[in-house]
């Protein structure tokens, strides 16, 4: 009887354990079952970037509650800003964020997934990406490399970049040294800018020393920390990059594996990342640009000329057109994304465009 | 020692089945264990704005693993179109899907949070929700109600109407019989305009009857299968509703009440759900603008003249001033948008702004 009595205690202390862990394991934070780590282009305590996957991340976990977590290593700890998709690929790390237009030299076609030259702004492009086909043309380019690639945050509007001395017309461009990286800097070269590259941590004393006359970083939300305000006196509104969207990647067999409800929760933890990121650029942008008016009164604001806007014009369109002649599935996703666009820039002329003009210009 | 290998059975059993349901638990679809209730305004099978809420249900039963369920009932079944913040503040619904500017008769101050007549535009407007202070002003007006309010889906830009003859000058205002609801219409009254409201479903007849001159529905992405282009020359461009966002709203005690993870996932989709109209209206208003003027190439869109535009500000002004003058908490929030949306629309003006008038004006 005695020994029945244990057992049955036993027994009922087994379920009754069970039991417990059954009812309060959903609420009670329990040892992660999935522990993902991301490898970002981006140094520690990048603000903004780095911003926009910890929220992906501390979302991933919040709402998995703790059943998954995603460890965030910066360039400072994986050495390899641009081996992202590399180590994404190989399975190194399950997840990356970065830029697509980085890997350019890898496959030409991951261009057209952050933004393009004269390309579209931010809301026709989020048209684009979600209900314009751009999803569809992005997984097509990414199957070849094993990653499932998706928006990662937009830095809105990127300005021109700033320069020592006003560009009054095409000849300022000629012999001009100017640190702008990617395809813009390929348009620039054709109007004979001599066109460098140079890390982010020397482009202050380059400028500042005349290594070189002008530089693009991103916008008031980032180009403040930076200083330049305190040494170059004209900041030219962009052309280049009217919708910076950064990535996140995803290692296709690691998600594959993950079961449907984590799945959808990284998919939504980071496709809200990336619009609030927008949201997030947008604000600051705004407020930095008006500590530059209040406490750098000097800085001029500017646009390019209509001859240099027309000359890059010419140049951009050159150049897509010599891709496009090389590479069918250049073509294919250029042509697309060059349709969208002129339909969707229809409606932004009729919708925000007409009524910031009545606003702007009375 | 049978019954003991019964009992231990017994207990094996348990505990197996148990540890069947703790392993298998969160990969396997529960019944759930929260089932809410959502009314909306809108019809049942509502474009764009219906698809809104279904797809931010569909999110939290997918990321909630079956967990949560929120059944949506449309104006069809509840027949209170208008009565959804009274329903969700009595907690009959545990949420809700509208119009913060519906509930202007109740408390004045809800007007501030869907849009306003020269107000910001989205991108200006997300900003300021999640970065500039506008949440935390919404949960001020929201608190008294016992719910709590959150961006619910962008409309972007709306059209200023259909209209059956040009208006070239103020004196074309002066008795125009116009459907157009809200404080929109309150700042036409002031020039003139006979204001009406009719139903949606009688919009059609009335326009094309004469028993009104011209109305304001949204824009091309829902405009289109309201039929306005079959018997309406001019549509024009918007003013009195530059970034219209719906709203979702929760009972405060019921959100109070659930896990933590379900009040991050429900937050999560809620947000997600809200970018994601606004993308697809951006879409759908380029795809129905394109097909607008393809098959209704006698559709003149217009933009009222410079005298209009100048006559609704001041009007617009004065009746925010007078508003202001009677309640604290109406110009505390109304300093507080005019400020950020000064301060944003300089970094507007310098960003999108610039880039599409160098693009759109060569």
């Amino acid at each position: 009887m005695k020994k029945s009595v244990f057992r049955m205690s036993v027994c009922f202390l087994a379920v009754f354990s069970l039991l417990m862990v059954g009812t309060f394991a959903p609420q009670a934070e329990a040892a992660p079952k999935y522990r993902w780590k991301l490898a970002m282009t981006w140094p520690t305590n990048f603000p903004i970037f780095g911003d926009a996957v910890t929220k992906m991340a501390d979302m991933v976990k919040e709402m998995s509650n703790g059943e998954m977590e995603i460890r965030i290593d910066s360039k400072n700890k994986h050495k390899a800003p641009f081996g992202i998709l590399d180590m994404v690929k190989a399975g190194q790390y399950q997840m990356g964020h970065s830029a697509s237009y980085y890997w350019k030299g890898k496959d030409m076609n991951a261009l057209f997934f952050t933004t393009m030259p004269f390309g579209m702004i931010a809301p026709e492009q989020y048209a684009w990406f979600y209900y314009g086909g751009g999803m569809e043309l992005m997984k097509e380019v990414y199957d070849k490399h094993g990653v499932y690639s998706y928006p990662g945050g937009n830095t809105g509007n990127q300005m021109g970049g700033w320069f020592q001395k006003e560009i009054k017309g095409l000849d300022d461009l000629k012999g001009l040294k100017m640190r702008i990286p990617g395809f813009a800097g390929e348009v620039l070269s054709k109007l004979g800018v001599v066109v460098t590259n140079i890390p982010a941590g020397e482009l202050y004393t380059a400028l500042d020393r005349g290594t070189i006359d002008a530089l693009e970083w991103v916008g008031p939300s980032l180009d403040l920390n930076m200083g330049f305000q305190k040494i170059a006196p004209y900041y030219y509104t962009g052309w280049h990059e009217p919708a910076t969207e950064l990535q996140f990647m995803v290692n296709q067999k690691a998600f594959d594996k993950l079961p449907k409800h984590l799945q959808k929760i990284v998919e939504v933890a980071m496709e809200l990342a990336a619009y609030d990121m927008y949201a997030r650029s947008y604000n600051d942008s705004a407020v930095n640009l008006d500590k530059i008016s209040k406490e750098y009164p000097n800085i001029k604001i500017k646009t390019f000329p209509k001859d240099v806007i027309a000359a890059m014009k010419t140049a951009n369109d050159e150049l897509l057109k010599k891709y496009s002649a090389k590479d069918p599935e250049f073509k294919k996703i250029y042509d697309a994304q060059t349709a969208y666009m002129k339909m969707a820039r229809r409606w932004t002329e009729i919708s925000d465009y007409a009524y910031l003009k009545d606003n702007l210009e009375d």
